[in-house]
């Protein structure tokens, strides 16, 4: 079978995929009654159930496995910000206009296809030119815009619809542009991407993780680029789902705790040395690539590993899957070390996510453009509000104010109220989310700082993730009572206070009763409650109840 | 109390809750290291939770239990769709400019404002005056252009920052503009509602759905509103998340077969003759709003229920939800009728979800305009291709094309590949998801068409639903071999046959192995295997297997 059979045969299987994934509705051309629009896709119900499952496990798979911090941008951005991380100068391809027509092309593509036809179809082609457009297929990504410009000119390149002359290339920004509210005087984008989304939120973040490192943020959601030629499906398209991960790690520090659960890992591996030096992707156990310095740290070999797993888990056939690291010309001016994951499919190898250690250059670019202070701290902001409530209470009649102090405290609005603390010096916030809806279903506490309650909180939590309960876990050594508080804000409906070794208290949020539990049924309690299998008072039937007094202040 | 210190109650509670949502990150405002933009929010952590949980719920109550067809399609909308539904040119809202620094508002806010600070805080207003002033709140909504500029210039408002005088009022098209693709040619808007790509796909839903009304389809996306002057906290934002039913019914019978089901709920409502005649929302039956024609008809009837459930369970309070019914001069030009489930905060009461009998309005809209042919039938475009492929077979040397033909049928790619009909006669495709990507995780099938099966089929779809799992019902009379076909090629895990009342066969994709469970527990089993728990090794090995020999073909 020649090359160009081979080319042939995988067109037509790929032609039979695309054909039933569009009779079936798995995806349509978008707005095809209005002829279309190049590069936009809808799904249908079968493909809208796909994403929809792919995106659930991914939160499953790493943002609750990893307990990750996840936020959630919007697609309108100011130009600043885009300033800031460099897309606004930098975020371009290369383009070429028909001179006659004004059709645009992206010069890259052109020289691609030229070179590939040539290399294809020419049987009178010469050994030294065979060798020259290799050359130029595998060196495109590097050549500037005045090489780009020359090899179309050496080769008599022209505009591939109507054989018109093409201009020379130039950049062309790959972002849409917009303009925010109605004055008409402050551009802006719809983001290229989500990770930015996180970088201007690390403060905030940090805070929220107790002011240490490491932590992971996380972010679904749609970017766009208006390329200027969309091609392969859905490969390369206008507007897409986007899922990042940035994993902020001590730049002393990159070893990872769990590195050890996925070292044994053996998969195909394409280190920057053998791509150089013309041999293939070989098995690599993920462990060795690290201690041999062929993964740069723990944590890049960490997420290789989960990244691995999740592919798998999702489909992907082991021996068309591998992990390529980028070549030193290759990686962006920030990365330290980097690697695609790369799935085999009938376009070629295609990079399907990339695992970089992009140092701190996002933060950096921020930082340095940053032009309002950081809001003051929350705490102080929230108290002086508190002070508002006071005062509006006493500008009131007595009973009028004690009327409607009653009813804030007890009723509030829809999902939240405040109640006295036990000293009565307070007013506490709660959330009455229900456990549907709330953010985080279950905190974990040990009652004192101690390392075998911290074993058992530990244990309990691996099980409430292997429950797919979404949990939060408060190690400080911060009395009991403003640590019910805080989860109280947050509206976490149950607590688990590990006080013991065999069993521990749960406690219900809004009427802070308590129930004593095994440490081995406890995650299963919970999650019969938050599921709605069972109610508060059915397991306060089923299980001794816990005095409460000595805890909740 | 009087009404300014209400107000100010009011005022000083929501801050209380503004700052906890704050605070522990529920939300962010956008980009605030940069000063922020007006209307923009990110949520954090918990509020990514809360949102998550939310869409993960309106998918199980609306989507999955009234088995809808759920389409997810780009934001950016070329212009020629938004002309048709009427965007383009009516989608503005009336604007006023500062006429020496350019600041832009709202027209009738600045009225709105200007009465409501005249009601609540001139101690020396006129009852003649006052009772002006609540008219012209009662129909901002209805003044045209010119009376909204008259009115401004009656009552001498000014521009509220700098006191200069405004501008007339003029129309601002609230969405944002963009252009697609490289030319510079091609008009573009960011979507301002996600109903229009549920109309432009209606053909192929329809089809999708066998060519059979009723069927209902949804959408959950971004939004986007290019607000004049965004204002209450998260409530008039520029960019946010909506999710969109679209029932489609035959015009001549809009009965709902579970009306009955949501019968019995009794809830407040507030019918146009009670507002017009000044009364309170009062407690309705809900069958007996539609049996009184209060509400048009059965289907609008059962969704105001369904809406209901799903306000309620997601926490809010069901004292301070209303169904409210628009005025006749406030519905818009398409409605029959229109029922707004309005919720009491500390804005007042707040429009969150609108459910309206939209007739056919936007079907015609796009027909109309419709520029293209419709792809022709897809079944065709597939049977061409499979000539295709064997035309491909037959060009290459008979072991090699035997060879390709065994690999492409055995393995495809990483889940697709084909394999023989029975009779050998045709390429059958398969698409071998794992059950948690599955788009539909089981079929149900009744083997022959006869009313006990039928019922049966129901009773396990029921199950299915309650277990959480999606599933598809054919009640063709198909042979079951084509049926089967159907769902391998729609990556379906798992399909029951019923040809029993007691027992039913539960037959795996990939293998076509069967086993014989009872009715009760076939839908456990699915969740079993689906979920990820048991194998269907597993269950191959405790349920007895079924000779498929009859029924593949």
């Amino acid at each position: 079978m020649d090359g160009a059979q081979e080319a042939q045969n995988r067109e037509a299987f790929r032609q039979a995929v695309v054909n039933t994934l569009e009779r079936r509705l798995f995806y349509i051309p978008s707005f095809k009654i209005y002829r279309g629009v190049a590069g936009l896709y809808d799904y249908g119900p079968p493909g809208c159930s796909v994403k929809s499952n792919v995106l659930s496990f991914w939160r499953q798979h790493f943002v609750l496995e990893e307990n990750m911090l996840e936020v959630d941008c919007p697609c309108v951005t100011p130009e600043v910000v885009l300033k800031a991380s460099g897309h606004v100068d930098k975020f371009t391809d290369l383009m070429v206009k028909d001179e006659k027509t004004g059709t645009c092309y992206r010069a890259d593509h052109l020289i691609k296809d030229f070179c590939k036809e040539k290399l294809e179809k020419d049987p009178k082609i010469t050994e030294e030119k065979a060798t020259e457009f290799k050359h130029v297929l595998a060196v495109l990504d590097d050549l500037s815009t005045e090489e780009l410009g020359a090899k179309i000119k050496d080769y008599g390149i022209t505009a591939p619809d109507t054989k018109n002359p093409l201009s020379a290339p130039y950049p062309f920004n790959l972002m849409f542009q917009t303009s925010i509210g109605p004055s008409g005087l402050s551009p802006g984008y719809m983001r290229p991407e989500t990770a930015q989304g996180i970088f201007v939120n690390f403060k905030d973040l940090y805070y929220y993780n107790g002011n240490k490192l490491p932590f992971a943020a996380a972010q679904i959601g749609q970017a766009f680029r208006n390329e200027i030629s969309p091609r392969q499906g859905l490969l390369r398209v206008r507007e897409f789902t986007l899922a990042e991960i940035e994993h902020f790690v001590d730049p002393e520090d990159k070893s990872h705790p769990k590195f050890s659960e996925v070292a044994n890992l053996e998969f195909l591996m394409f280190p920057r040395e053998d791509q150089v030096s013309g041999r293939s992707a070989r098995m690599i156990r993920l462990g060795e690539a690290v201690s041999q310095g062929i993964v740069n740290n723990e944590t890049l070999g960490y997420f290789i590993g989960r990244v691995y797993l999740f592919l798998t888990y999702l489909g992907i056939d082991k021996e068309r899957l591998r992990f390529r690291q980028h070549l030193a010309n290759e990686m962006a001016h920030y990365a330290a070390d980097c690697w695609d994951a790369e799935i085999e499919c009938s376009y070629g190898w295609i990079e399907c996510v990339g695992i970089a250690d992009r140092s701190a250059y996002d933060l950096r670019a921020h930082t340095k453009l940053v032009i309002a202070p950081v809001k003051k701290e929350l705490g102080l902001a929230f108290k002086g509000n508190q002070k508002m409530v006071v005062e509006a209470l006493e500008s009131m009649g007595e009973k009028e104010a004690m009327e409607m102090k009653a009813t804030l405290e007890s009723k509030g609005e829809h999902s939240f109220y405040t109640r006295s603390s036990k000293g009565g010096d307070e007013q506490l916030n709660v959330f009455r989310f229900p456990p549907l809806v709330a953010p985080i279903k279950c905190t974990v506490f040990p009652l004192v700082q101690n390392q075998q309650f911290e074993e058992v909180a530990k244990h309990i939590a691996k099980s409430l993730t292997a429950a797919g309960i979404s949990y939060k876990i408060d190690i400080t050594g911060t009395s009991i009572g403003k640590r019910y508080a805080r989860t109280d804000e947050l509206g976490v409906p149950l607590a688990i206070t590990v006080d013991s070794t065999s069993s521990v208290t749960l406690r219900e949020r809004d009427s802070k009763q308590q129930i004593r539990v095994s440490v081995e049924e406890v995650a299963s309690v919970v999650k019969e409650v938050t599921d709605g299998f069972s109610t508060w008072a059915d397991v306060l039937w089923k299980y001794p109840t816990h005095s409460s007094a000595a805890t909740e202040d």
